[in-house]
């Protein structure tokens, strides 16, 4: 129970912490504002003439205001973190959270936009009225199906970028993982099997990047098993996914599936890969193990069940997979580049280079490290129209 | 034409300000982001507690989060400043610059949404959608008369508070004006005559604000002259406004109406205040003559006529009648005290305190300076419930 313990402490000052500043985020001034002279400048009546100016030809917003470097992270609070729907007030202090780290990493201001509606037409409908102040749309934490309809269509019907950082800054990560482990394994892309556990908003966008990549083989299981295309309970997104994948056939529970694969992804829940199952794998697998905080199991028992690399969501283990190597960068060059709508082809770029960013691969470092300098640059160079 | 000139000047000094600053607003940090242990508090694992915290009592977002200091500048760009309806991108740079000036005066973090509706029901709905993440709303630059349906509409619907500066911001500053040039010129409220030259969002507030804090006769001219209950051609709002102002039954235009009163308050054109009728009001007129950037009559012209006291919009006069005197100080308490709705006993108590704010009134110093310390602290002090 050492780890509940430290879990607990963590809880506790991080209620302490965020009580003490009010939150984490604030509004500040780029500019000096002094004198009269400062104030004639910044506000009436100069900013008048900025006005008009952009009345003219609205695409000016880009030049004269803070739409150049302004995202915004829109959640309706229906999937926090693993904790589920909690509502818009409970997903602010996650958005501020993400906020910070896209400054701190980017250099991108972006401000949390939590909604009293969890309607996706009226999702749909409030981005695009709020729109015209940002540069990007990066939604966060929305449930899925839903999460994939609001997707396509904001990124139809707007003219800025927009990614649901859950499907696709999870889907890079992972990507660049896969592609200095199969580095590592000395392997080729088409000749490996992959098994993706979980079949949600992660999952799903994870397993149509890695095909679009040329993974000869993925099979995605939910919580019934895999999913292929006789199973008749699947909604319009498992179907559609079903028609994609498993070119295998694999069908059945993960504990059979999951038997002569090479490499395991879990987006899942704590505890539901055993070393039985690891043991079931190829010789030599490799281990994702995203479930946070708790993964789907836990190095060290992956290991002595034969895993040649694993990985999870956490800090405190080798291999952390963090959104965080990507979401920066990718609205970095966005922003930078002018990018009106983001592409797989983009994405997969990104993918290659977070995964050259790392020196010297090895099984226990097949990832950059958070904090490594030059990360979200990196990555931004990908996001070219 | 020397004027002219040097509104050029402003105008291309502050078009390349804001091109060289892309905009003047940032969103900033307030905590350390240097630690996996800073990570740890301000984002994963920790802050999923606070999530969980106000999943289950949403009003603790007013403890954990930007909400307790944050408020939404809302805009359809519709009327931007005096420059018409630009549409929402032109509304930015005005929006980011009364951003500036709310963190400078009022330590208010406020950020600028931009609508891309101009229907009111549309406008509702969003703002309250987005109502989640913010302590206040302030409305700003929407067109009369779809500005008081929006804002009434809001008040009721939303539990944190709403104003719409271009009404009560200057309607506060006026009244504050009013108060110390009353005391100036010894005279009592009940007795003195005043004329508001303009019916917009501006006039209206302001003539309703003045019948509430006990002024005894207030009539009210739009551009077809005295606003008065057999005038057939008036919107619901003026109509309104016909039925509690004009106790004196004045009606005509404008040359008409102002003889014989004491004051003028004019939110209308430039120019459209003549040394003529100034000489037909009583003797030693008031006069705010606030339109901007030319006022309705030049100070000098004013002071020629006979005028008492002469009060501009311009900061290059004595006397500049600038809402920055109230927003800052308005929000900083409402945040401050948890004001959940504004009340025009709030208005009226942030004007006289604000009118106490200067030391020694004299008729070229009925205002404080902008820049003078302590006026956002006096005014704050108003807001209580």
């Amino acid at each position: 129970m050492q780890y509940n313990g430290a879990m607990d402490k963590i809880y506790e000052d991080s209620l302490r912490f965020h009580k003490e500043h009010h939150g984490k985020l604030e509004v500040a001034s780029k500019v000096p504002l002094v004198t009269r002279n400062d104030l004639s400048l910044a506000y009436t009546p100069g900013v008048g003439q900025v006005s008009v100016e952009i009345g003219k030809d609205p695409s000016l917003a880009r030049e004269y205001t803070l739409k150049r470097n302004t995202i915004a992270i829109v959640s309706d609070g229906s999937a926090i973190l693993g904790l589920g729907n909690l509502g818009p007030e409970a997903a602010i202090p996650v958005m501020e959270g993400k906020a910070i780290l896209f400054k701190k990493f980017g250099n991108v201001d972006a401000f949390p936009i939590c909604l009293a509606t969890q309607d996706v037409e009226e999702i749909i409908e409030t981005v695009k009225r709020i729109a015209p102040v940002f540069g990007g749309i990066n939604l966060e934490d929305i449930s899925a199906p839903r999460c994939f309809e609001i997707e396509e269509r904001l990124r139809k019907e707007l003219s800025i970028p927009v990614m649901h950082d859950d499907q696709h800054g999870t889907a890079i990560v992972v990507l660049a993982a896969l592609i200095n482990a199969l580095a590592l394994k000395k392997e080729k892309k088409e000749n490996v099997s992959i098994l993706v556990n979980g079949a949600g908003a992660a999952g799903t966008a994870i397993a149509r990047l890695l095909l679009k990549y040329g993974f000869g083989d993925v099979v995605v299981c939910d919580s019934k098993g895999a999913i292929h295309s006789d199973r008749p309970d699947l909604n319009p997104e498992k179907k559609a996914l079903a028609d994609i994948t498993s070119r295998s056939e694999r069908k059945g529970e993960l504990a059979q599936v999951i038997a002569g694969t090479d490499i395991f992804i879990g987006v899942s829940k704590a505890h539901v890969l055993t070393e039985e199952m690891v043991r079931s794998m190829n010789p030599q697998p490799v281990i994702l193990a995203l479930a946070n905080p708790v993964p789907e199991i836990m190095p060290d028992a992956a290991k002595a069940a034969g895993a040649f690399i694993i990985a999870t969501g956490r800090s405190d283990f080798p291999n952390q997979v963090n959104n965080v190597l990507a979401f920066p960068g990718i609205f970095r060059g966005a922003l930078d580049n002018g990018v009106r709508q983001f592409t797989d082809q983009m994405f997969i770029d990104a993918a290659e280079r977070l995964a050259s960013s790392v020196k010297d691969p090895s099984p226990e470092k097949i990832l950059p490290n958070v904090f490594d300098e030059g990360v979200a640059a990196a990555v931004a160079q990908a996001m070219k129209e």
